[in-house]
């Protein structure tokens, strides 16, 4: 039992563990200094941005760019993973161990909050993501869980070797769909679905209100998509190796 | 003839059928939530949103976002159909069964209702379709089956096995023409093209005024497009089995 | 002489010619049904629509995921011109002959004529492209030739075989490079670079000022970008047909 | 020593190498006509477009489609560069010599100065690069730089052949996150991690105020990105030849 433990950590820390955890912290500093960054620009450009639905355009439209490229830049890395509750929703279907998980939400925090970090040092405010008054932690946190789901959803889909063709063009799917539920969230819960993402902009702002909403929702939802996608819809026939359903057509890691 | 009626009937409960029920539930659950949300979120920032092109672009490209990956997830294992109008389409050209089909669209507008209602308890108010006090049902019928037209046929094309390379970008092929039309149709009909997502927001809503515009225009518009790419524009020398062109490239099922 | 003419014409009436045909006047329909729609969305929105950048945004955004899937459904039929300017600087280039390219004319303005007559029986108003008046018609005239240009150049290299992986993408390029350049121009000119397109909707409304404005330049653009291609940046070694560069991969007619 | 320059030399003046910095030369001029008259649309539309967000959508979006094609147009005949920058970046990790790297940034800046010629002929005033009076050319530098650093880092992965399937988006993913930078960039530096770019508006109207910004920044970026790919993230097995990591699937020049 304890050396089954040291031997997972063991393959925490080889060369191309470690690799994969650097791409995972470059992969989500790209994500979020492009998406809070165009939080920021439309509040610099429009004080009240918030009630203006082109704001709502640049912010989601930045999103779903900076995603498919975050998981196209480490997709035959480490999967191309981006945040923690993806993380979480591969460890449920047993596509990461849980040691190596923990460095992945490591590297992603790190990489969330050098992002925000450096926005503060240039573009002075961070935008933190927020509920609005009439809407409860909990429906927040439904809204957050359901729109992870859909991501995480999709990371198996673009991540199954069985879809040929379609394999090229996952993170694009990835990336997209995210792009589509920030428009569908933004003025609810300004549409995260990535923990680390929040966490970023919750510790560079110094506020942790509503933090929760954006852990216990995406968790969930990610956790539900892994096993629906393995067990239900598309069962699995072949098996995959624990470390990683590496995008479709990668190099083997 | 009863027999042959059973045997379809058997065939429509496969293991693999059932699969294909579900994946079509949850790509028109993700694809109406996303869209549907994105009109929400624009009447939440601006109540005025309707006179406000910024809306458009939002709701329009949330729908090419959200449909390219609701087509894509559901690609390879039940051909991607998220719409009762697609399949209306299909069964027309032969490529599903009618039994089958219906459960398609009781699976659609079940995904498309469960959207609905999450949508309502997330965020209160959810629109419905509808047409400006200046255009006929007719008119409106008729908008509504071009574009549909033009979507179907789309469908055709990415589901062509014969289109080698360009395979892989179908489902983007079929998220951006309704993209594209979203934003020809916005103020006129609203641009759904899909019955499933305008019965849901209705049924949730309560009110079906004006339903029949986006029934009548999509199922006519789908049909003309399926015999027109199957006889006139890309006549069959292959032949296909019954159950489903495939999008290109994915898994026979 | 005579003989050679004869067999040319008989070139330009086989099935496969008249299927191409069809699918240009498919494509072009699509694609001008959806840009002057949403032209027109935003003009029933806002009536300013012309000082507001978001409309800008709307159209081009339309423009550029039309014209992507009207390529792409005419790719392996027709080529996949969509445009009379693209037909012409294929025509200089050599890859399709003069009978064949004004069949392609017809069908192409006959697609976009249709378009704008039932754009005005559903929405009434139909846009004519204009220029301002601080514009002269050779400023204009240079414009939509260097966008057009572009686009031709772009349509040559997504129609070059020796361009392997990206072929697949191909018809994206073209449709997102019209995109773009419709943003640079769309106060300037209207961002046309498609004759056929111009044609249509001056035909409906019944008016052609600067109408020349919108075939000179395009065909002139058009005619620099196929030899420029063919014989400076991409110079042939490989021998192709007369008719069609067809867009790589795709199935030979 | 003498000898190996003027071979190097002459290696700068083969015929292939003379069609790459043709290719440069277009797709620069094609990527700064667009994005600079897509900033000049927003202008002549509305004159205080700067504190609009759906102008930064404009520019943004102009900027990554045109871009994705610009670098497209030219990936399998000079690598696609576009920009000075990823040029000195591909030179720090010895993928191009520096001879050619000086004919590259002379192809790149005649490219953008001719394009910004023309959209002065038609469209008059050509806006500049600059930064608000609340930033230091320090800030405003390290923007620039963590930006550029994003996509250089991305066309090494995009250049990289071992990204079998994913290749043949990597131009996408080049384009996309340039757009997703502009987006959090725009009200602050502007967003241009092309010192080409900045180059050319500034010959044009004549003022160099806050140029190193758009040279110094970019120029450090691109080179860390190149040192971090190829010695950190994803070290070199195969040896490269020295000009040109040719992107996926391109022709060898």
């Amino acid at each position: 039992m304890a050396s089954s433990l040291a031997s997972r950590l063991q393959h925490s820390v080889t060369p191309n563990a470690l690799r994969s955890y650097l791409a995972e912290f470059i992969s989500t500093f790209f994500f979020v200094f492009a998406t809070a960054g165009a939080a920021m620009s439309t509040r610099k450009m429009m004080p009240d941005a918030t009630s203006d639905p082109s704001s709502l355009v640049a912010v989601a439209v930045a999103n779903a760019f900076a995603l498919f490229v975050a998981v196209y830049l480490s997709a035959n890395i480490s999967g191309g993973h981006v945040n923690p509750a993806v993380t979480f929703g591969m460890a449920v279907g047993g596509h990461i161990s849980i040691p190596m998980s923990i460095f992945y939400w490591i590297s992603q925090m790190l990489g969330s909050v050098t992002a925000c970090l450096l926005l503060k040092f240039t573009n002075q405010q961070v935008p933190t993501h927020g509920i609005p008054q009439d809407m409860t932690g909990f429906g927040g946190s439904v809204l957050e869980g359901v729109m992870t789901f859909g991501l995480v959803y999709t990371v198996y889909a673009a991540a199954d070797p069985r879809r040929c063709v379609h394999g090229a063009i996952g993170p694009l799917a990835i990336g997209l769909i995210v792009g589509a539920n920030v428009m569908a969230s933004g003025p609810f819960t300004g549409g995260s679905m990535n923990p680390a993402y929040s966490f970023g902009s919750a510790v560079v702002k110094g506020s942790f209100k509503n933090q929760a909403v954006y852990w216990i929702g995406p968790f969930i939802g990610a956790a539900v998509a892994g096993l629906v996608y393995d067990n239900v819809v598309f069962p699995a026939q072949a098996t995959d190796s624990l470390r990683g359903i590496g995008l479709a057509g990668g190099i083997a890691v």
